[in-house]
């Protein structure tokens, strides 16, 4: 961790040899955290893959959330860029704006968040900054990965008669933010498994290594399963086609949300999933589904690709379903 | 640039797309902005350099500082801790938390300050990440560099009878700083010159790169000349001795705060300067000076390495000199 100018206090050395320091055990370029930057080095033809998001207290958190839970998203979501990408973790870099001076048990519990899952994917901490802030929490995380050169997933590849294909399923997070949005009452289990979608994001990180050489496009879920594979459409120049009643969603979503077609638009245009949306040549889907088993999450396959622009939802009878939230059509 | 579940905000890839892709043009790995994540190939024989600092308004900052010299700032105190490794930029990414969403006149002046020192250094956007903040504007950056494997100019290198260098002078942001602090009168041209090199730091990354293979170790005065050694002292396990007339200083300072052992302690730990504090060899010195001369930047001996431990300041008399802040005393 370098220090700015305005972290003169005493006592932030020995935090950041106290808390941080340890998390870089398993990466000899961070040195410890005793140096100005980070070193990694780089095995011939790979290609390095690096990514960056910040979340911010009383946007992508709230204040009184737990600091493991915190820590833990806040890797995820860029663990799940990588992910995407067909990426391998290497490591990341934290830089933390605090609000004033934390207390001790917070930092510890953050940074318990952090070791967790460090082991859970392999992604130790490689250096970072940290920085007092008048304003909320914010956590920056720069997630770095490899790939074997040329073979990382894009977004741009999807080609007419593609099939289209999400991991596990879609609309539970979105389902658990409604949940955190209304006022609080007695919750179900299957109301707290929804929450805990929204909190806490699995990386598909061995999924995605397993897509490539066969995925000719992927991204991950974060604005919405039609949202976001709109951008492949775009990016791709192709017309996306998918099938509202293949959107694969959860027995807890079935119970809470109900099984009609709102429901399922719901699923397909609430974000926050963080599963892989991604397109494959129909010729691969058993491949694909393969891919899936061995890396422990289900993959449905929901659409196809066609000639054209756009990315459209359709009901049972092949009917285009007109979309309220029409955010992402001006994308 | 990826988004995140919070900025569903109709224009927001409009944006990105206007202001922020032209900034990727010379990065082929960027994919534009288009992807979940930026490529970068890798080189045989090089290693990874990587840093991130986060600038906050209000602290690094003014919520009326221009746009282009925030900009700047932010990539500048990124690209010199990439200096003092002795590291080539390969690019940065990007995390801006943005308080609502700004008129375009203040983000085109942004991304222009971008545009600008991206030239000056080399160093194009490689992606990032936009997010609106109920906070002040903090503007993440993490700088990626290449050194040949091995080449790398750590903290811990430093040998008793190895000279002590710094390039540049030190105390002029100090100074730049005090003078934005007090009430605002009649600047002269000095006062001026100062006030910008707290303002506008230059990274020394022609001299670092020169610096491989002749600094023992090295670092850029963030917090302070003698402070930033003693990061030195402590990783190197050596005592380090300054001499305070040989600490530089620049005319203006000299002109502003007086050639008293006052002033040069002033310098000494007084931070912000961005210059890089670095050993080497006694013999090296006329090498040392050399790169100096060839980077365009004059380089001062200012002391020498013993066995020992911490980091001290003598007077003409080679008296120690106590010194009133010791937050860097505890380090």
């Amino acid at each position: 961790m370098t220090n700015s100018s305005s972290d003169r206090r005493p006592g932030e050395f020995q935090l950041i040899a106290k808390y941080f320091a340890p998390l870089t055990e398993s990466s000899p370029g961070a040195l410890g955290l005793s140096d100005d930057a980070a070193f990694l080095a780089l095995r011939p033809g790979e290609e390095l893959v690096v990514t960056t998001d910040a979340l911010i207290e009383g946007v992508h958190f709230l204040h009184d959330d737990p600091p493991e839970m915190i820590a833990a998203k806040s890797l995820r979501v860029n663990l799940s860029d990588l992910a995407a990408k067909g990426a391998t973790p290497a490591g990341y870099l934290l830089a933390l704006c605090l609000p004033g001076w934390p207390d001790e048990s917070w930092l510890a519990a953050f940074c318990d968040g952090l070791a967790s899952d460090q082991k859970n994917f392999a992604a130790p901490l490689l250096g970072g900054d940290t920085t007092a802030t008048p304003g909320p929490l914010v956590v920056t995380i720069t997630a770095l990965g490899f790939v074997p050169a040329g073979s990382a997933i894009h977004r741009s590849g999807a080609q007419p008669g593609d099939a289209v294909f999400v991991s596990g399923t879609v609309g539970d997070a979105g389902a658990g933010l409604e949940l955190l949005k209304a006022p609080v009452v007695a919750r179900s289990a299957d109301e707290g498994e929804l929450i805990g979608r929204y909190r806490m994001p699995v990386p598909r990180l061995a999924l995605g290594r397993r897509l490539r050489g066969l995925a000719s496009a992927a991204l991950d879920v974060s604005d919405g399963l039609i949202a976001d594979l709109n951008h492949i459409s775009e990016v791709s120049r192709v017309r996306i086609v998918v099938d509202a009643p293949r959107v694969p969603v959860s027995p807890a979503f079935l119970r809470v949300r109900g099984n009609d077609l709102q429901s399922r638009v719901f699923a397909a245009t609430a974000g926050d999933d963080y599963e892989i949306a991604f397109t494959a040549p129909a010729g691969k889907r058993d491949a694909v589904v393969q891919a899936g088993a061995r890396a422990g999450v289900p993959v449905s396959e929901i659409g196809h690709i066609e000639a054209g622009s756009g990315t459209i939802l359709r009901d049972e009878q092949g009917r285009e379903v007109p979309l309220e939230r029409t955010g992402w059509v001006h994308l």
